[in-house]
């Protein structure tokens, strides 16, 4: 019996590992990261899987079936700072639940089940995303493992901390063929179903996104003594520039434009900053949207850095185009909707997903669940046992009556 | 004799004690300023001063005259981050090598000298400046001492791991009457005497400050979930402000206006910014036009966060008066530079003095060394040992004909 109670307090526990006192922090290979993967390790051994860590990070846990190839559910146990409790976790354990549900009936299905929480989506320690479902789709340049945090570690002497062997790399990758399917059931993080008075959605499509990094140099001085027309403040260049990238994502109501961290060096009440540096992401539903935003941004920050005589580099560190979702997979997904009595929601992911990498390798699908005001990224996250219940059932629905396309 | 060179050299020397590699950072009461104290410590007994390190961690040293009370004179040792060398250090060196020249020829003047080598001026860790002088001039409230770095480590826990005790605190200050006067050599950190081609300058008054921090808060939220017209994104707002205080300060040739400091949480590249904190420092040589700029700024900084339903909060962390110097002082200067055969170069200060503090138990006075491009509070900061040479023969000038006013 799948138990949506369990569900929550499977969140709950897994929120107590965070390296935030009174909220919710849990990066990539971290020691909280490692407990949250022992409480999941043990979940899966409890549901009859097959589990461990592979050497990205990754906890995969097999329910063997009658044949291969197998279809994959999952998604991410790392969290952003100051995080809600269901982006990603909600997902994992729900699957968890699902296959308990058919554990329990000793029900095996004519293909096997793989369920997979994902070390790193958010790409909060090495600001770069996806690494786990990157490795497991075989797209992730083997030259990413040198990137460090902001401790100076890379991902590869991280790894090892943790005590995985980076060679293993290579076997995480999965053949394409291996999996009929990804599907991965999450929280929608945003109004729409909440305002449709609907429990889940079927996805359309993950937006696709483009993240940036912008560095101004202008020329630190001293507070009291440098006349105002003399100034090369590298802030106020960045203060233009943050305006100037919310008015180009407000042009066009599809497109969300962010600049998310900023730091003004040297840092001191009594200096004028002499280089700051600061991150763009934009993320569309439809990629020359995003591209054009990304070139107006470019455009503007230069034009701004060279009225106020500011050196500027702007780099780009990650983009993804859009993702769409396989109708074969999305018509199975609204079946199972339907089933369980709701009418049939499709909705984008404004959100970027495991999905997007894992597309790679095979076709994807997404089930939302309604969550409180569209909040997310928010200790303010939550969502009712009676929508996590809906969301599982219609899951299990899914899964006992997945068929490959003909 | 003095000699240019050396005063260099010690510059040099003192540079070297830094917390940033292959630059200058040396903050109140770390490891590097115990390194500085003790070189000049060194250098004030090589010459003839008896000297030691007081409660609130100033280096002072006292060569004997004929009676009481005492001329002080002095500057900082402390540093803002990645700094100059110059900036405070070359005030304190010139003082103890005007009495190594007076120790060397033997020579006792009708009062007595006091050195003193400021412990904090520029208020880089604790975020309140001028400690040192401050407790010198008994306006240092006790309270104070709560005060927390960073780290959570307050003033008084500090102190106290430098080996010193706070309640000899009370000694520290200095009665009325016991400091005849107090005259600060100082690199000037404005382009004025190099525009016009003189090595040295007197000061008029020390410009006023106001320095104020404005947290904004907002509501964090998902990169790509959230629309932007349901934003209350702090940073932008941040952004807003930033520019208003830019052009606040820009309306007045005599204002300056500066945010040094920002920090946007969570800083996700991510996550929308929930809570932003920034620094304001204003300056002006008129007290009045300080406090209307103020008032601007409170003003459009709450206008923008009711605009964008952003919360607001507006502290007023430290505020000073202009401090003008004392007629008779100038004078003084005035005749010991006009004595050294260059004209007299009356000028105010942009920048805030240990001066402003010791106001409050004597007449102050300034001489300004010329610096090149004016460039101050950077590594780039440059004097010429020429120039050097001039201030320390102006400054032993002024010493040995220095008169109490009749």
């Amino acid at each position: 019996m799948l138990s949506a109670e369990r569900i929550m307090q499977r969140c709950d526990a897994l929120a107590r590992h965070s390296e935030l006192p009174g909220g919710l922090t849990r990066v990539f290979l971290s020691r909280e990261n490692r407990a949250a993967n022992e409480l999941v390790l043990g979940w899966m051994r409890e549901a009859g899987m097959q589990a461990s860590v592979d050497a990205i990070g990754n906890v995969v846990g097999r329910y063997e079936g009658q044949q291969q190839p197998c279809l994959m559910l999952g998604s991410h146990l790392d969290t952003v700072r100051d995080a809600g409790r269901y982006d990603g976790m909600l997902g994992v354990v729900s699957a968890i639940e699902c296959v308990a549900a058919l554990h329990e009936r000793r029900k095996r299905l004519p293909f096997a089940i793989e369920v997979v929480g994902f070390g790193d989506e958010e790409g909060v320690r090495f600001a770069t995303t996806m690494l786990g479902s990157r490795a497991i789709a075989g797209a992730l340049d083997p030259a990413v493992l040198k990137t460090t945090d902001a401790a100076g570690v890379s991902i590869e002497e991280a790894l090892r901390a943790f005590g995985l062997d980076p060679a293993g790399m290579r076997d995480v990758a999965r053949k394409k063929g291996s999996v009929a399917a990804y599907a991965e059931l999450h929280i929608e993080q945003g109004p729409v179903l909440e305002a449709e008075g609907l429990p889940v959605g079927v996805v359309t499509a993950i937006n696709g996104f483009s993240r940036l990094r912008v560095t101004l140099q202008g020329e630190a001085g001293h507070a009291g003594t440098v006349p105002m027309n003399l100034r090369r403040d590298a802030l106020a260049a960045a203060a233009e520039c943050v305006l100037a990238i919310e008015r180009i994502a407000r042009a066009d109501v599809d497109l969300v434009g962010t600049v998310g961290r900023i730091e003004a060096r040297p840092g001191a009440i009594n200096v004028i900053p002499g280089e700051v540096q600061f991150t763009i992401d934009f993320r569309a539903p439809r990629d020359e949207l995003r591209m054009q935003a990304v070139g107006s941004a470019r455009a503007e920050v230069e034009a701004i850095a060279e009225k106020r005589h500011v050196g500027c580099r702007i780099e780009m560190l990650q983009e993804l185009g859009v993702a769409a979702c396989a109708p074969w997979l999305m018509s199975q997904l609204a079946r199972a909707v339907a089933a369980e009595g709701f009418p049939v929601r499709k909705l984008p992911s404004g959100a970027g997903h495991d999905g997007m990498a894992l597309k790679n390798i095979a076709d994807i699908a997404m089930l939302f669940v309604r969550c409180k005001g569209g909040i997310s990224h928010n200790p303010a996250e939550s969502i009712t046992e009676a929508d996590a219940a809906v969301g599982a059932r219609t899951l299990l629905r899914f899964i006992e009556n997945f068929e490959l396309p003909a």
